[in-house]
């Protein structure tokens, strides 16, 4: 079976929209976007497209990569502000000349749609309320659509990011599923892989993932989003995937518009807590 | 071989007795103890012996189960704002019908020296500097200490709490270990232990870890501290370990020393933060 990211956006994206209704105002989202990664424009325009499209007010402030740091920081604090303003968002990976820990750090947890400060990571971390990183929402949005339930479950995670591998992990963790994280220095891959009854793939490497890695049933997520020559593939070997295991997500078309709306999630969040 | 944890202690303690000679003033320790938990009362004993010894001043403020949370609250914020205290600690586990959350997250993140408020957790999650739990930064001294490098080796972990398995977890993860993280819904338990490198249990279940569970040649950590009888066990058969593992703690004497001079490690870097 393909896990169809895009019905599991569409059916979240429904209820967003209805949510919004009721709503006294329209909450809006501030993206920052500095540089011309022609990649992150991309992002950020599938983001106002999707932003707009639920009803969220979106403002893009875009920087040129020769701007200092102190004024985007700047910028992030009359953003914290700015009563209008439901949610920031700096799009990454900024130009390797910032610093990106304190320019993210510099958001209110308030307003941190994309939940990489440190006090909503920690609360996430304790499984409390706050704002979580959209892509580990996703995936945890799609296993919900799909009813796949990880309680008990060993789930290999191959890829520690801050931003993905290890929130997802955590989040998993606190719905009582057993969690392998692996990474470039895990030996042993292939084993660990084959073990798992549900495989996420955040390593962002083409073909890591091939058919003799892969448990005879087990669910795919994958979350690689690789370019190779004009196409998007992800981490996984997808037509052997779908021979070998019982759902798989599909790149593109699975966890990236999943993501997107999850996103947009969290500003309605923070809109409502704020 | 045994890890003596001891051993391990003393050397940690003869460093911050150096330390403390070159500060202007003399670090505070300040614990709230809540009922009358003998565990909690000889912990505490502990906590004030080593404090003492190594030449912290410590501060007890004890309160009968009865009182209200809104009172220890208000205790935590005069210490919070109190320039002679360098640390809080609320000794877990608090009589039920508190909100030990609530209770644990007054503290002010500078003077978390148990590492567990939001911001403190998340900045470890991402491997920055910040107060860290004691426990799991024991596990490191003893690791440290013994030269046991966990890059690429495959650590088990039994056990997901906030205060150890998960933080644990994190640290390893950040110092590039692969980590399995297992608990009470994990099938094939035995199965994801025998694998391990480096076995962690932190499960508080005496005999858990049976002779089939451990790798030769492989590293435990024993955190349990279960009473059976009038005696203090770990969770591993420590005879079974001793023979196969090339390296095993003992209970005691193996993580309970090195965790509580780490604790006055934590007390010493929030006064020289503060």
């Amino acid at each position: 079976m393909i896990l169809d990211g895009q019905k599991v956006a569409s059916s979240i994206y429904e209820n967003l929209k209805k949510e919004l209704k009721w709503l006294a105002s329209k909450p809006k989202l501030a993206v920052i976007l500095i540089g011309d990664n022609p990649a992150s424009e991309s992002y950020v325009k599938i983001k106002e497209e999707t932003a707009k499209a639920i009803g969220i007010d979106f403002e893009l402030f875009k920087f040129s990569q020769d701007i200092d740091e102190a004024d985007i920081i700047s910028r992030i604090e009359i953003l914290n502000n700015d009563q209008e303003v439901s949610g920031i968002l700096v799009q990454l990976p900024l130009p390797t000349h910032f610093d990106e820990y304190r320019i993210t750090q510099s958001i209110s947890p308030k307003k941190d749609v994309d939940g990489l400060t440190a006090l909503n990571l920690g609360k996430m971390f304790m499984g409390k309320n706050s704002l979580y990183p959209a892509t580990a929402m996703a995936i945890i949005e799609i296993l919900d659509y799909y009813e796949i339930n990880p309680t008990g479950r060993l789930v290999t995670i191959v890829g520690k990011s801050n931003l993905v591998g290890k929130p997802t992990a955590n989040i998993l963790l606190n719905l009582d599923a057993t969690v392998i994280i692996c990474h470039e220095k895990t030996e042993d891959l292939a084993f660990l892989c084959k073990r798992a009854d549900i495989l996420i793939s955040a390593a962002g490497q083409p073909n890591l993932i091939t058919a003799d890695m892969i448990k005879d049933g087990s669910v795919i997520i994958d979350v690689g989003v690789n370019k190779v020559g004009n196409r998007l593939v992800g981490d996984v070997d997808f037509k052997e995937a779908k021979k070998r295991a019982a759902a798989v997500t599909p790149v593109p078309g699975g966890v990236g518009p999943v993501t997107v709306v999850s996103l947009m999630k969290n500003v309605i969040q923070a809109y409502k807590e704020a």
